[in-house]
Parts: structure tokens; C-alpha cells; sequence
């Protein structure tokens, strides 16, 4: 992977560069490239048209009556736990033919952004001379104050997002919605044609689509703001926007923490997941049962494993790293050449280093015991929310885990009556693969390992606490029964993880916030503020075109059409082409555009996101990124960076001739 | 891991380190620290008691009948070819209670090394005024000569060895036994005792000892040359002596190529094998005979792992990574501060640096296609070496590939006619494997995939080629039938995997050869000829002494003894005592020593070495090394680094007390 020229200090930031929030969008830059400058109105209408599912992607209103569209991906975790054996949607597609037939995807939320307040005043005066870890501490508490005071119904969900590191706290209050059901999706092979070998990649041939439909109190959501689809969709050059959710990116992290990433976070994230990957590659081999069940898994898990290869790959490239340095230095260099900036900021990347430098085992025990990594199992997913629910909701708000505030009572409970299959034999698996890592990271000699394993084997404990389970019935999850074995598993770790937790947060987390709050402050003083913070999974707006790129010397042009899906299919997953495909070859146009790249940045998080027109038409639909986004995560380099988009015209064509979606394609406009 | 202080320029190395050869050992340093000089006849007699496993193992000659110690885990691959569903060895050990009871290590060769002659001025003039690639293949044209004339018989085995990267060639004489035996082996739980997570650990408690006898035509080895065991042991601060073959070292790599080690290579490796890894631990899941059946495979797997994973972490380390740095420029500024140096070797640092920046993909290409990372399958190399033996036999001598020179005929031979069974079942799962993740790491719009692959999915090729094979019977070796499927294969793939292979050597090895042989001739004027060469798995002999180690503050003890075996049994895998031990526990004294360490500088290939004493007497059998030796492949830490031996009072007890194996005792010599 070739990243030169990447990453200009950010008073001189490419062209088409940023992850802009909505409420400090550069209109003036887009006029200057473009010569369109977006209202107020036209700004306002995007964000109300957008939607964030907060299962981890985007979103566009499609509809008056509340339909999604969004992409296959995004809809696969609940495509997946409406499956069975006998009716496999996942192989099959899924098509509503009644509005009564679409099926709800528990788990699922979708937020659509109401209003941005900025609350930095008000979170800083609560942390105003206090130490790191008392500040850190502070911080969390004005948190959940404001977001009490915010989300005065469930129907609310209030967020405040800590924007450049710090610099900025603004509260997001979205509309939220707890029903979400399945109205279409494709059948898998043709959403994810290529597989993980194309993933990441063009040329592409994926319909990576499905529609969802947003029901509010029991009936589809009425609504003014929508997106119509263009019949004619992106052309070649054209100015582009993306609205969603990045999910985050480390582009204002300092050197000290980027090595650190290169050097030990992903490599360790890197070489458990491979593992794990090997692990459920062959669980899969047990029957057709047993890949369907862990389908959805092996998916999120290769993208993720792709995705950090990427990352660390791009660190790894000297001439990358070399231009972060250059950066970081001029950025120093104009902090110390201001006394006052000196004096206040100059020691900031010193404390940074050294806190990073020591934070690894802090860091690996918070991701063993505390996060996923120990215990990668729902059942003790559940059994952890109910046991912590017990203790934490006997706190005053202000006192509880963040999580457990009264403003994110809704997501707990939605947690826990979530009716998505739990499958006994697949859990028993992954809870001894993670078992096994957590000792193997640890050692026998870790109290903390003696304490949870005692003489038994990583399979002994697992087997043991999922079958003794009965979490895997929503109903049994209204009362933290003693008996229940996984519940006693997360009561015996529970304490060893709130201390993970809680060392984490102290000698980590707040000195490093600290020190990035400061390095905001700093940044501003130096650079200004026509910058745009890192990616925070909320709502940004970025501007680009239609625009391939050169690779290795050769053109990569920048559509494919429906043809070249039929000259690379293979007959074998996974390039193989549905029988609705084979069957509608004569209906299609060979040279209907498929997918496409444009020059937006965007990263994780947008998937599902609407790419559209200065009118507000959806022209494309981003699934993917090609593989020189990964390094985006620490610069964006618009040489080579390009964002991966389904066309509108493929969507709008395969719902009528290869689905006959007619339902559908009644309610939506198109135009 | 802390690897402070580390490598001192070479001309100041620390008083320990080197893997000496035998023709060139330091009797003045040993000297100079122990009052202890070997004399010729000692070397002599040390050397002709030491013995090579070919498989990649070292070992000693312990009776006048031919017997060998070295290490249960040098042995495990002969124990599990010769175990069944019924008479699992791995799990119960073996013991042969009369000869004939002695089976057959099928693929086990032993090697004595009868003599070490020059022949370096011999090759140079070989390749005298030759370009790169002229000069590489001249190298091994002269190489396959001079072994040829050398090996009069097939019971001698000739190598031309490149010592300090080119700067010496030596050729190594040996007497060749391919009847090796296995005479004993305890159970795999207590020579493994710890698994994986111990492994590379101290304190240790593994008995991890095998007893092999050599054969010579069909009777056992009449030898005056052997080792007696001490009753007594190693003692702490005693000087030990290591005999034995390590692997590989890169302590002579320039900054360059350890970079691409850190950055490139050791990463890419070991995402492939944790993937496999997970494979396998699954595969495993299937039922008691697909985990005997892959047991081995595992194991070294495993080893494998927390190796590369041991060396990448010394390479990340700063500390340790600028001493290289620092030695490199000392180095550099030695040859630039003499113009007839400079002219000569100026340049040669950027001529490697070149090579191996653009050498990437072509190492992949080797890596994958002629090596077994694409191809992991037994039967596909049975099938390759088939297919390759009947092209090559018919060239002349020198024009073969290297391994297809007659010098080297016994080896092939045996290959072909082992009869070590081979289980389909894996075979197809591990190809399936291997081919999916050729076509990960050159995509399917690779022509040579295409060409593999055409429109099949991996498993469906390995499967056919798996069931479609008779390679499995060792008579169907005997002709290349066009109709068995893995030859199929196998000349689908030779002219790519030839191909790839000729790109790697001449664009790759041809010029990174030449660079190393100019740095060899540049340190030895640099620095003169008291330097020790990196291993190269041929004889060496390293000296040192019984000496615990500091860790985090704490001593760390040279010994543990039999009573830490109970105290750290769990009854549970890996921390299970075989009934033998849990039954003959009141017959032992718990403070006899078990395992111990000392400072010898050793790395892998090392298993199995004797240690021994002053007076020739084995006090200890290496079989690992701690945690800190893992760095030893770039340099030598004497404060930190440790090899992991067993005590030879613990294998004369184990013997005795807890398997009765009176018929070994008989014929071991005890002082």
C-alpha cells in the first residue's frame, strides 16, 4: 500500500477532506470547489433525512411512511436472527409482501439527530482545577447530568460527544426508535459477492442493500423528511455528499499513541482475531446449521481483521508515519514558539508518551475482563448487564456506570428483552476460545485467573455456565436467579472486571483525556477553527466527487455495471450469483452501472450511508471503502482514498426486475 | 520483555554469547573465565558423541549400543506415526521392554559429524567476477560438486555450509543412519507439562526425554563415543557446555532486513498461523481421534507461534532495536574511515536495503507457492517431490535443483518411502486451508490463481485431490500415474512454483547473498576472526553456567524440583500428571531437581543438546529456552537470556522410580 503525501499539517487539509459536523460544515470550501454552497435548510433537511441504526451503521429515510434504506450488512444481524434452519433468509433474501410480514429486528434502534446544543462551557466549569482522575471522574457526572436533564422520555436519547479530544463537548439529542423492522433484503451472496477476498476492494459487484421501515408506537413512522432516489444516479466528476455516522478515527492521536497502536493494540487485536477467525472458519465445517448460525460472526469478524490490517499496514509505511512526525512537529514547533501556548501546552505530548508507554497491561486487562475479549459469549453478556443492573440501579444516577444512567435505561432494557436465538453450541465455542486467550494472556500465576478458573479447564467453565443457562429465554431474564450458572460466572468475575474498569479510567483514560483536551485547546490556538474533529459515530456530512484513481500505474475506473457481475461469477461462494440473478440476466442491461467510488471520507460507521446530490436525490448507497481507506483512520489521502457506493440505478433496477419489489417501489420516490 | 543492553559490537561481546563451531572454539575465553581449557581430544570426542536429528533436532549418543537421548518433542512425530486409535504412545508412552520391540522413526535420520573441511577459497573462485545471479547459481553448482565427490556413499552426508553469511565455506562430513528407533518416551502430559502457556517459561517442571537408538545395517550402532549421565547433576554456578545443532540466527542481519523481519515478514507469518491456529484447535472439537491425529501438528504450531511472536516483540522493542542501530553504525564508520574498506563495502548496507525493500512480493510468491504455505498437505509434497524428481534426475548433476543432487538422494528416498500414515481427513482440512489463503494474498485476478483455481472453491480442489490420491501407500510412490489427483495438482503447480522460486533467487537471494558475503569480508577486517558465525543447523558449542535470573526485582531460582510438579497439578490439560507420576509420587523425593537454566547460548534446533561438564558428563538435556531467549535471534542478552534444560537426576530418577525402564539403565553408563 502506497500512502505518500498524505496527511498535510491540518491548516492545509486536502481538498476534499473531513468528516464535517453538521453544525460547522466549510460551505465556503464547497462553493469555492463546487460552486454550490448548502442552506441552512438544505443542511437541516440531510441530517432530519438521516439515520443512525445504532447497532453500528447509517441510514436515509426513503419513504413518508418510515422505510430505510440501509445496507444488507447492517440489516445481517437481523436477518440472521429471524432465520432458521428452515426459512434462511440469509441465503434466501427476505421480501415483505404485506406490511403485516415485516419482521422486527430486536436489538435494532434508529436515531435520527433533532437538535445539536454546544454544553462545552458547562462540562468544563464541572472539571475546572481538578486533577486527571477526578476530572475524568467530574466529567462522567455532568455527563449524565445533562443527558437526564435532556431525554425527558424514552422516546428521546441524548448524547453528550466529546469533539476534537475535548475541545468541544456538544450534547445530540435524536429521536429514538425501538421498532425496526425488515421490509426486503437480497439474498447474502449477492450483497457480499466476493466475499471477504473482494472486501475492501474495487472493482465490485455487490448489491450490499436492504430496506428497513422505522414503525413508530406500532405503526410506520410519518415523516416529511425523506431522500427520493435518482433514476439516473452518480455521474462520472459529479459532487457528491455522504451523510452518516463515522464510527471513529485516531486522526489527532500523537505519535507516541499511534505507535502504540502499530506497535502493540492492533497487533494483539490482530493476532487474537486471526485465531478466532481459523476457529470459527472450521466450526463451520460441522454442518449447514452450524454455518448458518455463525455466518453473521465470521462476517463482522473478517471486515474487522481486514480493516486493522489496513490500519497497522498504513502505520507501518514509512513514508505515512514519516509525514505524521512531520505534523506532530509542526505543530510543537508553534506551540513552543508562543510563550503562553508553551507554557500551558508544551509538556502535553511528554505526559501522553509516558502514560501510553505505561497503560499496556492496563489496557489488556480491560480488554480481557472487562470488555469482550475473556468473555465472548451473549449468554454472559446478559448475565453481566443483569448482575451490574442489580447493584447499579440501587445508585443515584450521577453515581452509576455511565451506562446504567437513567438516560440509557431504554438500551439496557432493550438488551434484555431482545429475543434474537442464542445458540448453546456456537456460545460454548466462543466462550472457550476466549477463555482460553484470557488465561494464555494472563498466566496461572494471575490471582485473577486462579480466582476464575480454580482447577477447571476453559471448556470445563464454559460448558458448564452455558448449559446450566437459562438466560437464552427473554423471560428468564426478569429475576438474576441464583441458580443460573452464567449469572454466577459474571458475579464471580464482576468485581476483577470493575477493577479492570476502574484502573483503566484512572491512570489511562483520564490522563490521556487530559492531555488530548489540552492538545484541542493547543490546536485551536495554532490552527484555528475551520478543522473538523475526529469521528465520534455521529452524524458528519462530507463532500467529494465521482472520481476513480490510478493504481499501480493503470486506471481504475470508477464504475462497474451489471455485466461484469456475470463475467466474474464463478458458480462457487463466494462468487457465486444467485438463482434470481441467473434468472434475470436477460431483463438486465449489461451496462447499468453497479457500484462506484467517489473522493468522500468516510470511514467505519458509514456503511448504509446515503450518498447524494446538491438536489437532495440519493445518487448511491456507500457499503464499502476501497483498500487505501484504511489508512484513514490516521490521515486521508485523496490520491488514492476512495469511498465504495452501490449506484442508484443498480438498487432501483434490481428491486423491479430482479425482486419485483413493487411495494416498495410504489412508496419510494423516484426521480 | 526488557532486552536492555544487549549487543555490544561484536568485537565487545558479552562473555557468554556464541554458538562457536567446532573448529573455531574460544578455549582462551573459556579459560580465562572457568580455568577450563578443552583440549583437541575432548572437542573431538564431545563432537563425535554428538548426534543430529535431521528433522531438525540435536541429541547425544548415551551407551556403546547406539543409544540417544534427546527430547520427547524431537521424538513426537515418530511416536505419533507409530500410535493408533487403539495404542496411543502420545498418551500413554512408550516402552520397549525387549529390542525387537524398538520401532522404526520412518523420516528420522541421525547424523555424526565426522569432519569439517574449508572450502571457501574452492567456491569463491567458482564464482569469482560473476554478477549476482551468475555467482548464486555458479555457488550451488560448485556446492553440488564438491558434495558429490564427498559422498562416496549413501552412508555419508555432505553439506557445503555458508558460515557469517558467505565469509567461510566450510564443508561438513557426516555419517548418515536413517534406522533410527524409538527405545522410550514418557506420556506427552508430563514432557509438555505447562502446554503451551508454560512453553518458553521458567520455572519449569517437563520431562521432556525420549530415548532413541541408532541403527547401522539393521544392527544397533557399535560407538566408542558417548556421554555418561551424571548422578550427581548440574550445580548451581557450574560450567555447563551445550552441544548442539542451533537452527538459524539473524544476529548478522543488517538494519534493513530486520525491519523487513519486524515489519513484514514475522507479521505476515504469524496472522497466517494464528488463523491456523484457531483452525486446528476447532478441528480438534471433532472427536478423540482427530485430536491424536493432529496433536503434533499442534504442538509445533504452538511453538512456532510464540517464537516469531517472541522475536517480532525484541524487534518492537526500542531499547533493543537502536543497539542494533548503534552497532550497524559502529560498523559502517569502521569501513567508511578506510578508503580501500570504503571502496569495497561502502555501499553494500544500500544495495541490501534495495533487495529487500522490493523483495516483498517475491518472497510471498516463494513463501506460497514453492513453499508450504499454500500447500500444506503431505500428500501434495509427496506428490511435488514426484513430480520434480522425475524432471530432475534426468538433468545432470549440477543443473538440478540442489535437492535433487545426488549428494543428496537418501534423503528423497526416504521421504518416498515413509511409511508414517496419513490421515485424509486433516489433509483435506489443512489444504482447504492453505489454498484458501493463497488466494487471499493474490486475489483472484492473479493469472497463476486463475490457472489453480479456475472456477473451484479450495475445498472442493483439496478434496479431490485428497480422495483422489493414493499417495498415502508408500508402493504407490513407486511411478507417477497420471491418474492419481494430487499429481495432478502438483503439475498444475510446479511450473508456477518453479517460476516463483527462480524470481525469488535471483532477484532476492542472488543479490542479498553477495551483500552478505561483502559484510562477512567486512567484519572480519573490522573486527578479525575471533567472532562466532550466525547457526546454520550444524554442530556448535556454546559454554556457560547454572545461574538463575532477575525478573521484574524478584530472583528467579535455577532450580525446580519433582514437589512443583504436584503442587502444580490440576488434573486438567496442559496441567495433568499421567497416572505414573500421580501413583509412584511416595517414591520420589520432592527436592530432587527437576528442571534448571543456565546462561548457554542456544535458540531452536538446540532441543535435545546434552549439557555437559567439564569431564564429559551429561548433567542436563536442553529442551527449551526461557522467555528472554526468544530475542536471541537478533542478539545475545546474558543478563536475561536462559536455556531451559532437565536435570539429569530427574531422568535417571524417572527412569528408575516412576517407569522401571531397568533395560535403558543397563546400558547407560551412571557416574
Amino acid at each position: 500500500m502506497k500512502l505518500l503525501l498524505v496527511l498535510l499539517p491540518l491548516c492545509l487539509l486536502q481538498a476534499e477532506e473531513g468528516m464535517w459536523t453538521f453544525n460547522n460544515f466549510p460551505r465556503d470550501r464547497v462553493k469555492a470547489a463546487y460552486g454550490f454552497s448548502p442552506t441552512k435548510e438544505w443542511l437541516d433537511h440531510v441530517r432530519l433525512s438521516s439515520v443512525r441504526l445504532a447497532e453500528g451503521c447509517s441510514a436515509s429515510l426513503v419513504s413518508p411512511n418510515g422505510l430505510v434504506l440501509t445496507n444488507h450488512h447492517c440489516a445481517s444481524t437481523c436477518i440472521q436472527q429471524n432465520s432458521t434452519a428452515e426459512k434462511n433468509y440469509s441465503a434466501n433474501g427476505f421480501r415483505s409482501k404485506v406490511e403485516g410480514e415485516e419482521v422486527r429486528c430486536t436489538g435494532q434502534e434508529a436515531n435520527i439527530l433533532d437538535s445539536i446544543t454546544d454544553v462545552t462551557a458547562r462540562v468544563n466549569q464541572a472539571t475546572n482545577g481538578l486533577a486527571d482522575r477526578a476530572a475524568n471522574a467530574a466529567r462522567k457526572v455532568e455527563f449524565a447530568k445533562i443527558e437526564k436533564e435532556c431525554a425527558t422520555s424514552d422516546e428521546l436519547r441524548c448524547e453528550v460527544i466529546s469533539l476534537y479530544g475535548g475541545g468541544i463537548y456538544d450534547l445530540y439529542k435524536y429521536r429514538r426508535y425501538q421498532d425496526v423492522r425488515l421490509v426486503f433484503a437480497p439474498e447474502f451472496t449477492i450483497a457480499f459477492f466476493g466475499g471477504d477476498p473482494d472486501n475492501f476492494m474495487f472493482p465490485r459487484y455487490d448489491l450490499d442493500m436492504s430496506i428497513l421501515r422505522i414503525y413508530d408506537k406500532g405503526q410506520p413512522l410519518k415523516t416529511e423528511h425523506y431522500f427520493p432516489i435518482s433514476k439516473q444516479g452518480a455521474k462520472d466528476g459529479e459532487l457528491t455528499f455522504v451523510s452518516g455516522n463515522p464510527g471513529s478515527t485516531q486522526r489527532l492521536y500523537t505519535i507516541a499513541m499511534l505507535e502504540n497502536q502499530r506497535d502493540f493494540a492492533l497487533r494483539h487485536r490482530l493476532l487474537y482475531l486471526s485465531e478466532y477467525r481459523g476457529l470459527l472458519t472450521m466450526f463451520q465445517t460441522r454442518g449447514a446449521e452450524e454455518q448458518r448460525i455463525s455466518q453473521d460472526e465470521l462476517f463482522f469478524l473478517e471486515n474487522s481483521i481486514k480493516a486493522y490490517k489496513g490500519q497497522q499496514e498504513s502505520l507501518i509505511e514509512p513514508a505515512f508515519f514519516e509525514q505524521k512526525k512531520r505534523e506532530e512537529a509542526d505543530f510543537q514547533r508553534k506551540v513552543q514558539a508562543d510563550p503562553k501556548l508553551r507554557a500551558e501546552y508544551g509538556k502535553v505530548w511528554d505526559t501522553i508518551a509516558k502514560t501510553t508507554r505505561e497503560s499496556r497491561s492496563r489496557y489488556l486487562s480491560f480488554l480481557y475482563f472487562e470488555g469482550r475479549y475473556g468473555f465472548r459469549s451473549d449468554l454472559y453478556q446478559l448475565a453481566k448487564t443483569l448482575v451490574r443492573s442489580e447493584e447499579e440501579y440501587g445508585k443515584p444516577n450521577e453515581k452509576r456506570l455511565p451506562e446504567y444512567a437513567d438516560a440509557r435505561k431504554p438500551e439496557i432494557e432493550q438488551e434484555l428483552s431482545n429475543t434474537a436465538p442464542i445458540y448453546p453450541e456456537l456460545e460454548i465455542e466462543t466462550l472457550t476460545f476466549s477463555l482460553t486467550k484470557l488465561r494464555e494472556v494472563f498466566g496461572m500465576d494471575d490471582p485473577r485467573i486462579r480466582q476464575i478458573f480454580g482447577k477447571k479447564s476453559p471448556r470445563e467453565i464454559a460448558t458448564e455456565a452455558v448449559n446450566g443457562s437459562k438466560l437464552a429465554d427473554p423471560a428468564a431474564r426478569k429475576s438474576v436467579g441464583a441458580s443460573d450458572s452464567m449469572i454466577a460466572l459474571a458475579r464471580l468475575v464482576d468485581p476483577i472486571a470493575r477493577a479492570a474498569r476502574k484502573e483503566y479510567e484512572d491512570d489511562v483514560e483520564a490522563p490521556t483525556k487530559r492531555g488530548q483536551e489540552q492538545l484541542a485547546k493547543a490546536r485551536f490556538a495554532a490552527y484555528g477553527r475551520s478543522i473538523y474533529p475526529d469521528a465520534t459515530f455521529t452524524l458528519r456530512l462530507s463532500y467529494g466527487s465521482v472520481k476513480g484513481w490510478i493504481e499501480n500505474g493503470k486506471k481504475v475506473d470508477p464504475f462497474t455495471n451489471f455485466g461484469g457481475a456475470y463475467e466474474h461469477a464463478t458458480g462457487r461462494d463466494p462468487y457465486k450469483l444467485p438463482d434470481s440473478w441467473l434468472n434475470a440476466k436477460d431483463k438486465l442491461d449489461a451496462l447499468t452501472p453497479f457500484d462506484f467510488v467517489t473522493t468522500n471520507d468516510i470511514i467505519g460507521g458509514n456503511s448504509g450511508s446515503p450518498v447524494i446530490n446538491k438536489d437532495g436525490q440519493i445518487v448511491g448507497l456507500i457499503f464499502d471503502g476501497n483498500i487505501h481507506s484504511l489508512g484513514g483512520n490516521y490521515g486521508f489521502d485523496e490520491v488514492l482514498n476512495r469511498a465504495v457506493a452501490v449506484h442508484s440505478r443498480a438498487l432501483l433496477e434490481a428491486l423491479e426486475k430482479i425482486y419485483g419489489a413493487q411495494r416498495v417501489l410504489a412508496e419510494i420516490k423516484v426521480q
